[in-house]
């Protein structure tokens, strides 16, 4: 099941996301919160008539650096031999459709194409094998980054951790279980031109390891986000482009990027 | 004036701090919230009564690292020219008197004294002569560390974000300005024993560039918590030792630490 979150005459609700043209997609309104038991009401909307927000509103976004070696190496970098992880504030957070703003800190703002997990009940410590319990669903994301500001600070707040920096939707597919979320395509483009290309494959440490490795250390909550890591192609956006992320199974993540107001 | 948030009979509330010895402290219930207009209702309990939480829930902590010239160099690491930030999450916070839990995957957790300052307002972009208008106040802060696990990953999340690492408290002092903060002493004991030692006047960047440099990247929201960097003195931590940050004007923060259960 695809769900998405949405704003509608001033309130807030999910919906479950039915059809599959672009231009004919449907909600059918939820009743309670999805993370917990809940029913369909039935009552059903066009996409096109609301406005789509991020999927989740994330207490935490965790994200994994370094996580594909063709990406680490295009850096100059090191495949790290454990995960690492730095926080993406709520602040960064935006939804599809929703403006990119390019900072005025920074002249070399990235993006990077990633697959999100999104948590879905609260817990630390999880075993391996009790991974595909704790989540929830995947979307796409954009790690967006001012590589700039990320080369000068030795931590990454700043440069990561900007406003709009962390574009997420459209909308959590549930559907995928880890096997399947371990191997789909990735791709990223920029103004339709294809920058990032990869599979979900190819990452150096597994969806289970990386939530492992960080829920030894914290407690996640349902709507938190992890962010896997970043294909190789990553490259530069300028006021103007239109970015989408693209993952197999899970939809379009689209954004344009404007000048900060 | 101070003010604490607590927790009587199941219900959450803020407090105005009345009083000076210890046990005869008193909270007059805050009627409303402290970052708006609000009111003291005249209804008085003891603070032996109730229990104190974190002054504040924080959306998120922002982190300066190496702000104070003689720790950087204890650890044997070169003084930034500019700040630099990491995050610790809203799960990291603790309130006084809050067990710090030793985490499994550390063998060397540090203590880290820090003056915390807390934001009153919905801000950006803030000009350094407007800092003065977006602080709320005060309090005192413990920036716990797995010192081994900070070595070893190249991002902070888990060495500084673990659950219990963010004891914050025991309340927000509202009434010092930004010259007064910034020249304050700061101590830190374990068992009773002065490990840390300094003064807020050390500080490399001022309380005014730090909240500068992170509004220029990030929106900061009512009740984020800018945590300002660490005196020289740090050390280690062990299960059964119990820890208190004292700041002159604003009080003491006291957590015992305890093996994670």
């Amino acid at each position: 099941m695809r769900i998405a979150r949405f704003s509608i005459d001033g309130n807030v609700a999910f919906g479950a996301v039915e059809g599959e043209k672009q231009d004919e997609l449907v909600l059918d309104i939820i009743k309670g919160i999805p993370f917990a038991d809940f029913e369909l009401s039935g009552t059903k909307v066009p996409v096109s008539k609301v406005r789509l927000l991020p999927p989740v509103l994330p207490n935490k976004v965790v994200a994994f650096g370094r996580n594909y070696a063709d990406h680490a190496k295009e850096l100059g970098n090191e495949v790290p031999d454990a995960p690492f992880a730095f926080f993406k504030p709520a602040t960064s957070v935006i939804g599809p459709g929703d403006e990119i703003q390019y900072p005025s800190f920074s002249q070399d703002v990235h993006h990077e194409a990633e697959l999100a997990v999104v948590i879905g009940r609260l817990c630390r410590e999880v075993p391996r094998e009790r991974v595909k319990d704790v989540i929830f669903g995947y979307t796409c994301a954009n790690d967006v980054t001012a590589r700039d500001v990320q080369k000068r600070e030795k931590q990454w707040a700043r440069a990561k951790g900007f406003d709009t920096s962390c574009p997420l939707g459209p909308w959590v597919e549930t559907g995928l279980d880890v096997e399947r979320a371990s191997d789909l395509t990735i791709q990223l483009t920029v103004n339709g031109e294809q920058r990032q290309l990869g599979r979900t494959s190819e990452m150096t440490h597994s969806i289970e390891d990386l939530v492992v490795n960080i829920s030894e250390a914290m407690t996640l909550l349902p709507g938190d986000v992890i962010l896997t890591g970043t294909p190789a192609g990553v490259g530069p956006l300028h006021v103007g482009d239109e970015v989408a992320v693209t993952i197999e199974g899970i939809g379009t993540l689209t954004n344009k990027v404007v000048k900060r107001g």
